[in-house]
């Protein structure tokens, strides 16, 4: 898992050996079984991860509906901002949709990380502004485009998630019905 | 102006005396008039700002309309992330609604300071952090109240800009008809 972990980093910076050696030191091993929870509505995130296998999807509940607000898969970062940077009680879930391998980060270990090497800090904005622009894009797509839009959108951006997500997750998280889903699916597989 | 910048960046990291003089190298004060752009269509953002009066607007077109995305007055940075660090052209414009006296830092001075002190580097993960929040916030209330629970949210959050906006702009950011916000206004005050 952290030789996935190095691969993608050093697209983003190069880190030497001795870097590398470094933030190794600061990750935990963890699994997360098929929907069980990696942070709970009400509790304060104190921690990121990184995904080695499994997806991992963040939601909010209107009404005691679950609404999805992101999908995240192996290979990418898991992380709940709002309530790791601050320190506040989560007003998000983020569950395990697949049985998860992930390696942890805490937020003292980020914090001796940067200390100890703080090119690392640059990974963090990236993420960050990765993960934001994801998120203004698909905003942008819930304001700007109808239905079949936003599926075919999903379908460009997301291909390879469509039949690891349930049908219903998907059209709370593109804003149409289950019913609107199944047409829009059908007419675009004709 | 600079002195306005330096008591924002020390709430968040304890600068030397060296690394403002730094900082401050590599910045240029600039002016926009009114209705002028920060950034237009189609154009790749090279600067983040520092606003040291006045007040800049994102937004998208849709139709032909202009759709407000966000509002950013005095004291804070301005940025469009998306085409800043990818170096993509830009699918939203950034304008003055007001006078503008700023500080401006190229991604070229950016790598040249992060180089010199990557300290600096916390500063971009935080603003960058700091947007993502108020954007996903803002993304949620869309999804989630209704147009006097958006307006509410609005006048908690910004109440200091309710009067520097005009009016269809607001309405526009809150998704909600010009009509239905001069009736919520109405209600609101009585």
């Amino acid at each position: 898992m952290i030789n996935q972990l190095i691969s993608k980093i050093q697209l983003v910076d190069k880190f030497s050996g001795e870097d590398i050696d470094l933030i190794s030191k600061y990750l935990t091993e963890d699994s997360i079984a098929k929907n069980d929870h990696f942070l709970n509505f009400g509790e304060i995130s104190r921690h990121v991860a990184f995904i080695g296998t499994g997806l991992a999807m963040h939601y909010r509940l209107h009404d005691g509906v679950e609404i999805p607000v992101d999908f995240t898969p192996e290979g990418e970062w898991l992380a709940y901002l709002s309530s790791f940077s601050q320190g506040t009680p989560s007003d998000m879930g983020i569950k395990a949709l697949e049985d998860m391998r992930i390696l942890k980060l805490s937020a003292t270990n980020m914090q001796l990380l940067f200390q100890a090497q703080p090119k690392f800090m640059a990974l963090r904005s990236f993420y960050t502004e990765l993960s934001f622009m994801s998120h203004a894009q698909h905003s942008a797509d819930l304001a700007m485009l109808n239905g079949k839009e936003r599926y075919a959108r999903f379908m460009k951006e997301k291909p390879h998630l469509i039949n690891r997500i349930p049908q219903y997750y998907i059209a709370a998280y593109l804003g149409i019905k289950p019913q609107s889903l199944s047409r829009i699916r059908k007419e675009s597989q004709s």
